[in-house]
């Protein structure tokens, strides 16, 4: 059996490696366009940024590995120009050479991995100007911001780039994951930062007020961010240095200019083999990562996949998933019964030593789908004990569904102990958990790592107790007509009081009963809405309709823009 | 309906609260013998240490909030002396003033937690001798600690103790949990701590060869550790410091004792009371928190709960399962359907910056309860992707069972993401996964977080290639008549050789085949079970008898011992 695999970086390199352990008498073949193969593309922004210092750090496994250890023909500076579905061959060009060659094949994969987008706009090909996607991109980002400090000067100018100075304003187009990560490797190294997006938020998998909050820290560590405004050009300046200029009108000067836009999978070479393409323009594979001809599997970045949550069919581009489906691809080919479950969108970005991840379905997307049947809740629990020093606030929502309590997903944010919550959330979505699954959640717990009821407990029991019906919720924004009760005490209410609530702090409330009415509905408000929740029961065993607004104050800078 | 509770902290506290929350109207009264309610036992080594300065932050809810907030009669030094359950009564004395009243109950719940095991030993009452389990305890050991410079010197010596130094040498009494946060706390105010336990392993939840690299650890970061030693009295030294005699005949100066031998259930009420108590020696109690007599509960520390994993009895003084046990008591008390699922025994411990964490079933238990169908693996992934800068390795002892893939426990140690693996992995084991789904796990990954493949993945990839037939196992210790082959490469074994075992590095593994014997099984080496799963695919695949050694020289220094 010979198998050919186009690709050899996450989805590519995993099959093949995964293949020959299922199969030492294979021939495999695997070829890569650029120079390296299995290298760290997650690595590239913290390249540029110098947090890792040596571009070999980035090559996980070279080519010469792929062929002592598994026996592998790996070739790099190859690319596959062309496939024959029915003769069964693919056409490599060897870049090296130039040379073209026709290669048989008994099962083929393709992993060509997704295109960062390059929008053809005025400018767009100016010097200064990059993309990130592989090492030598990085590499050049490097000795672009390196220049001017390392006699570079002549070449900068040679190509076209007058400035003689170590480039000191980037503009990042896009605030997806690259982009952010770019932008805070970029003010590592002291540049000004701007990241221009189009849509009205950062992190699109996030909801709008949760990318709030990211957007907020983003601009208390110096980096500017500008909204709801698409690029419409580039330009170079008089001085040599490049502006960007947008479609609402702005000019923003740039020393250089990373594009984060997006990526787009890479489906060339499967469009001109007649493969099926998806909706969402991937490579349409089954659960086994079979394409529409039956000898040619595809993974990674460049197919669609079934969204676990949603069942919908989306573009993960993520590397955990990619490598999945590699391995799944190499176990099915070696004639096994492997399946991939679909992807559930789980995330991570570190940014200024804050953490931001997620798991499953979002708000957004489920009310894209239509979805009604889900109810959500924003806590603010501490990342560890109170009472144990370095304690931070934690940013959770967690979205379920109302008829059953299972769990859809979950965004977090903070400076300690985020990722490890999304995990155990994820772990809990993949087994098909409820939110009366995170209430009984038995979890690492000493002062410095949790608490002994966790945040992963507190995402199962605010939830849980909207389903029992103890704690009916409203969300800021859903308040018309209802009575405001903030019970914070009045320090709090004077230092940042909501407009219209009536005040009785919590511990005089069974004694003012007499103060509240009975006929309209009472929204009941404090700090994280944990007192708010003993004031709704209060209220609702006295007789009266009582709401928690969720998250309380905290989660009011969220949701409450003006 | 009048609910009287004993006992004001976790489990006590949390039934009080939740109850009120569900019943406005219920009369509840909660008494606590000591002090405080609702405080923070488990910081109380932080407390001594001086890392959680203020003794006021251990103080989580007081007696006044418990009023204002939750109309709860709650009284501190306040004890139950006596239960009638025919009368439904409790003798309450209280300790300020000495008077003793009869309160009736229509329910009764019991929480009166576990107190510290004080052997009757020689000399055991002498001034200096500290149990760890009260807001007072931590005060009186932090004077103690104090004294010499702090003007405490005369109160030393009216108590009995002569030397006017401030205390430079410690002797804990016990390598468990409590034994060790003392050692540390101790430690960082930088007193010379000895460790003193009777076993032959610190930290007896863990499995001993995983214990041992606890052992080493503490050992670097200089504490001594005294093994196989119990304590057979203690006695004053002519220059008024203490000696810690052992069994094991040695002396070991001491101007401060900690006594962390364990804990013991408080059952004293219950017994006079009648109620049945379990083989393991705690209050027995149903799923829903009911004693023997149904009009009374039982919470926290002093009942005996079903592990998770075995079925079996267990006393597992966690706060977070008795906080659990504090709701579902006051849920079944006010007329609802809750059950404790059980405990898991997750926990977690930090020890001079390093992390050892647990969940489920550990070998030992397996095997002490006859269980057959289990096998286990050892890892040593990094804890975040190698190349970002930081990583470090986790220890790993994976334990599934063989029949079926299930996860039975698992035990991780090191100085980066322990705790949020355990995490994952306990969510997992709570929700029935098999290691199957571990490999398919879809967790946070972004280089400083995590790998593609993160070492949850690996947790259950390791156990699968063993149960699919794709990497036939073998341990350290059972070794018998194998041919030893060690695939690393000549410089590694240079440096570390295993006696007897030939050397084949893997990339020339395939053009050696011929020098290895077909007729008996080899059992393959390397640094951490990697290549050597790669040699075991290649050997097996051409009709050899091979096995991978689990862990690889890793687990060897865990598990050879000489």
């Amino acid at each position: 059996m010979k198998v050919i695999i186009v690709g050899g970086v996450a989805g590519g390199a995993s099959c093949a490696a995964r293949l020959r352990r299922l199969d030492e008498k294979a021939e495999i073949l695997m070829v890569e366009r650029g120079p390296y193969v299995s290298y760290a593309n997650c690595g590239l922004p913290y390249h540029v940024g110098g947090v890792i210092e040596q571009e070999s750090s980035l090559l996980v496994a070279t080519e010469q590995m792929f062929r002592a250890i598994f026996a592998i023909d790996c070739r790099t500076r190859c690319e596959a120009i062309g496939i024959s579905p029915k003769k069964k061959t693919v056409e490599l060009k060897n870049h090296a050479t130039g040379e073209v060659t026709t290669e048989k094949y008994d099962k083929l994969v393709l992993s060509p991995g997704a295109a960062p987008i390059r929008p053809p706009l005025p400018g767009i090909d100016l010097p200064g100007i990059f993309s990130v996607r592989t090492v030598p991109d990085s590499k050049e980002i490097r000795e672009w911001l390196e220049r001017g400090s390392s006699g570079l000067a002549e070449e900068a100018q040679a190509s076209g780039f007058e400035s003689l100075d170590t480039p000191k304003r980037a503009v990042v187009v896009g605030g997806g994951y690259i982009g952010l990560e770019m932008a805070e490797n970029l003010a590592h190294r002291g540049l000004e930062v701007t990241i221009v997006e189009m849509l009205d938020q950062v992190m699109a998998p996030l909801d709008p007020e949760c990318a709030r909050i990211v957007e907020r820290y983003l601009v208390k560590n110096g980096v500017r961010v500008a909204l709801n405004d698409a690029v419409a050009g580039f330009r170079q300046a008089a001085n040599g240095s490049l502006e960007v200029l947008t479609k609402g009108g702005k000019t923003y000067p740039a020393d250089i200019v990373i594009l984060a836009i997006g990526v787009r999978p890479e489906t060339e070479l499967a469009k001109a083999a007649g493969l099926e393409i998806g909706q969402r323009g991937g490579i349409r594979v089954d659960e086994q990562m079979r394409t529409s001809d039956p000898d040619i599997f595809a993974v990674g970045d460049a197919v669609e996949v079934k969204d676990f949550v949603t069942g919908e069919w989306s573009l993960i581009p993520l590397a955990g998933p990619a490598n999945r489906q590699g391995r799944i691809a190499a176990d099915v080919i070696a004639g096994r019964d492997s399946r991939f479950r679909g992807t559930q969108g789980t995330s991570v970005i570190g940014l200024f030593g804050g953490t931001v991840a997620m798991t499953g379905a979002n708000e957004k997307t489920l009310t894209r789908l239509g979805h009604k049947d889900f109810e959500k809740v924003y806590l603010f629990p501490n990342s560890h004990a109170g009472y144990y020093p370095g304690a931070k606030t934690l940013v959770l929502k967690v979205i379920f569904r109302k008829s059953d309590g299972r769990l859809l997903g979950a965004q977090a944010m903070g400076q300690d102990g985020v990722e490890k919550r999304i995990d155990a959330i994820a772990m809990a979505i993949q087994m098909g958990a409820t939110v009366y699954d995170l209430e009984e959640a038995e979890l690492c717990y000493a002062p410095p790592y949790g608490s002994a009821k966790d945040p992963v407990n507190f995402a199962g029991m605010a939830p849980a107790d909207v389903l029992r019906g103890d704690m009916p919720l409203v969300h800021w924004g859903s308040l018309d007509g209802s009575l405001l009760l903030d019970v914070r005490n009045p320090q709090e209410v004077a230092a940042e009081a909501v407009p219209g609530a009536v005040n009785i702090p919590l511990p005089a409330l069974r004694s003012r009963l007499a103060e509240l009415p009975r006929d309209r509905e009472i929204a009941v408000i404090c700090r994280s809405a944990v007192r708010a929740y003993y004031a709704t029961r209060i209220l609702l065993q006295n007789g009266f309709k009582a709401k928690n607004i969720s998250g309380g104050m905290l989660s009011r800078s969220m949701l409450v823009t003006k």
